[in-house]
C-alpha cells in the first residue's frame, strides 16, 4: 500500500508534564484528576514523582471499601450511597475494582445510564479500574487512584471490590471502614462464612430489605455474630443495618453509621493502628511489585542465576538472595 | 504448683542435623524423607542448606499437576495412578495441597483408609501440606517438598491441588504436565472455563466415565476446544480422556498419555522452555517470600520508613525503594 501517511496522533492534544497535572488535580480539575488515574493505571514511570506530590498531599479522606459477593448489589448500594453523601454535603470519590461492576462497563446498559445519572447530578467522581495486583489483591494503582481523589479534596473515598477470593480480605488493609454486603437468598451461610468476610466487615448491610427473606438473612448475620465470629475486639458493636439501595430506605442511617465508625476509630485509637496497617502493607507491596518489574522488563537481569538454578549448580534460594543484593545469612537453629 | 518438672521433650528422639537426614533422603529412607518434608514446611532455617543440597540432586523426576474443581474426584484419580503407575514399575511420589483432600484428614474416614491401603500396597510416599504461599500461589514448602522426592529417586511426582481461583493457573509453573479433571453433573461450562483452566490443560479427563452425563461433559469439552480454547501451540493434541477411577477403566490408557506427554515436550524442546519458566517463577516467588519473612519476623526494620509515610513526609513508592536497597532511578519516558 502507498498513499500519504496520516499519523492518528497528529490531532492528539500536547502531553501535559505530570507535575503540571498534578498542580491542577490540586486544584480540583476532573480531567486533570481522570488523566492521573490514567497514568497510575498504565504504570508511566514519569508520572512517579507526580503520584509521589499527590500522595505527600493526601491523607484527609475517609476510605471506604464495600464488599460483597457479586449480586449481592454493590454498585447499587454505591449509587445509593453517592445520593445521599452528597446531599449532606459530601464530595464522593468511588473507585470500583469490580470487572462485573456496572461503572466498568459490566453489566446492563440501562444500569450503567442510571448511575451515571447519579454520577452527573452529584459532582460524584467515579472510575473504574479493571488492573489488579501482582499479588492477587488490591493493584499499587488503585491505591494511586485513591491518593489522586484523597488530594483533590474528595472524601470519603468509596473503594468497591469484588467479592471474591480469599483476596478479598485485603481491603483491611485499604479501607478504613469496610461494608459487607449482603442480599437475602443468596445462599446465606455461605456468603457471609466465605473468607473470613465476617471478620473484615465494620457495617453489615443487607440489601433488597423490601423482599420477604431479608429477615432470615439478618437472623443468620445476628447468629454467627452471637457465635464470635464477627466481633473485632475494639468495643465497636457492629451493626447490621438492612436497606434498599432502589427505594433509598435506611440509606441515611448508613451514612450515620458510617460517620459514626470513622469517630469511633479516632476515639478508640484504632484509626492510628488501621493507617499503619494500611502503610506498612502498601510499603511492602510495592516493593514487591517494583522486585517483579524489574525481572518482567529485563529478561537478562537474573539470567545467569537461572542458568545456574537451571543446571542444578545453585538452589532457587541462594539465587533469590543474590537477586535481593543480600549475604547469605548464617544458619539458625 | 510445684512438684518434679518433666520436660515433655524428655522422650523424644534426638533431633538429627539435616545433613545428616539429606544424606538419608538419597538413600530413601522414608523416615528421613518425611522429616525433611516437615522440616520444610516449617520453614526452618537449618534446613535451607540440606535443602539447597537436595534441590542440587533432584530434577530427574517427571512432575505431573492434577487440578480440578472440588468434588471432580482427584483425590479418587490420585489414588488409582498411583496403583496404574506403580503396576507399570514407577515409585510415584505425591504432595496434595488440597485441603479438602482425603490425603490431607479433608474426607470421610473410608475414603481415607481405602488411600492408605493404596499407598501401603505399592510404596508410593503420599504427603499432604497445609501451607500456602504469601503470594498466594504454591508455597515454597510445596515446591521444596517435591524436590525431596526427587532427589529421593520418586518419579513421576503428582501435585494434587486445590481446584479454587485463580492461583490454580500457578500449577503451569510448577509441573512438566498438567492433567485437568471435570466431572459429569458438576455444572460442565462452569467448571472447564473458570479460571482459564482450558488453557492450562495438557490432558483433559472425565471422570466418572461410567455415568450417564460423561459423554455431555466429553463434548462439552470438545466444543470449547474447538473454539480454540484450549490448544497451547506446541503441536501437542490436547487428549480427553474419560476414565473411572473406581473401576480403572482407561486408567492405563491415562498413564501412557501422561508417558506420551513427556516424550513430546523432550522432542519438540517445549521441556526446556517449561522448565525455564518454572525456575524463573520459582526464584521471583522464593525473593519475595524471603523479603516478606525479614519484615515480618522484624516489624523494626521498616519502622522509620513507616513513619516517614504515615506523617505524609515520604510516599510508599520512595520507603518501597529504600528496603529493596535500591536507587531512586532517574524518571523515564
Amino acid at each position: 500500500m502507498t498513499g500519504v501517511v496520516v499519523s492518528p496522533r497528529a490531532n492528539k492534544p500536547a502531553y501535559k508534564p505530570s507535575a503540571d497535572l498534578a498542580e491542577e488535580v490540586l486544584a480540583g480539575s476532573r480531567l486533570a484528576i481522570a488523566r492521573m488515574i490514567s497514568r497510575a493505571e498504565s504504570g508511566r514511570a514519569e508520572a512517579e514523582d507526580a503520584l509521589a506530590e499527590l500522595y505527600r498531599r493526601s491523607g484527609k479522606a475517609h476510605i471506604i471499601g464495600i464488599t460483597g459477593v457479586p449480586g449481592a448489589g454493590k454498585s447499587t448500594l454505591v449509587s445509593a450511597l453517592i445520593k445521599a453523601l452528597s446531599a449532606g454535603g459530601h464530595k464522593v470519590g468511588v473507585i470500583a475494582v469490580d470487572p462485573s461492576s456496572p461503572f466498568s462497563g459490566g453489566a446492563i446498559m440501562g444500569d450503567r445510564l442510571r448511575m451515571n445519572e447519579v454520577i452527573d447530578a452529584n459532582q460524584a467522581f467515579v472510575r473504574s479500574m479493571a488492573t489488579r495486583g501482582h499479588l492477587g489483591g488490591l493493584a499499587r494503582s488503585t491505591l494511586q487512584a485513591v491518593d489522586v481523589l484523597d488530594a483533590a479534596g474528595y472524601s470519603p473515598i468509596i473503594i468497591e471490590t469484588v467479592g471474591v477470593g480469599q483476596d478479598e480480605v485485603e481491603i483491611v488493609t485499604a479501607a478504613h471502614t469496610v461494608v459487607v454486603l449482603s442480599a437475602p437468598g443468596l445462599g446465606d451461610d455461605i456468603q457471609a462464612i466465605k473468607a473470613g468476610i465476617l471478620e473484615i466487615a465494620d457495617i453489615h448491610v443487607v440489601s433488597k430489605a423490601d423482599k420477604p427473606d431479608a429477615p432470615a438473612t439478618v437472623a443468620a448475620l445476628k447468629g454467627m455474630m452471637a457465635l464470635g465470629a464477627g466481633i473485632r475486639d475494639t468495643g465497636w458493636n457492629t451493626p447490621i443495618l438492612p436497606v434498599s439501595s432502589v427505594s433509598g430506605l435506611r440509606m441515611d442511617e448508613l451514612c450515620k453509621t458510617i460517620g459514626e465508625h470513622l469517630d469511633h476509630l479516632r476515639a478508640s485509637g484504632e484509626l492510628a493502628a488501621r493507617e499503619r496497617n494500611m502503610a506498612r502493607t502498601r510499603i511492602l507491596g510495592t516493593a514487591k511489585d517494583l522486585f517483579q518489574k524489574r525481572f518482567d522488563e529485563d529478561a537478562e537481569k537474573l539470567e545467569s542465576e537461572l542458568q545456574a538454578v537451571l543446571k542444578r549448580e545453585m538452589d532457587p534460594h541462594a539465587a533469590a538472595q543474590i537477586l535481593l543484593g543480600w549475604e547469605k545469612e548464617s544458619p539458625e537453629k
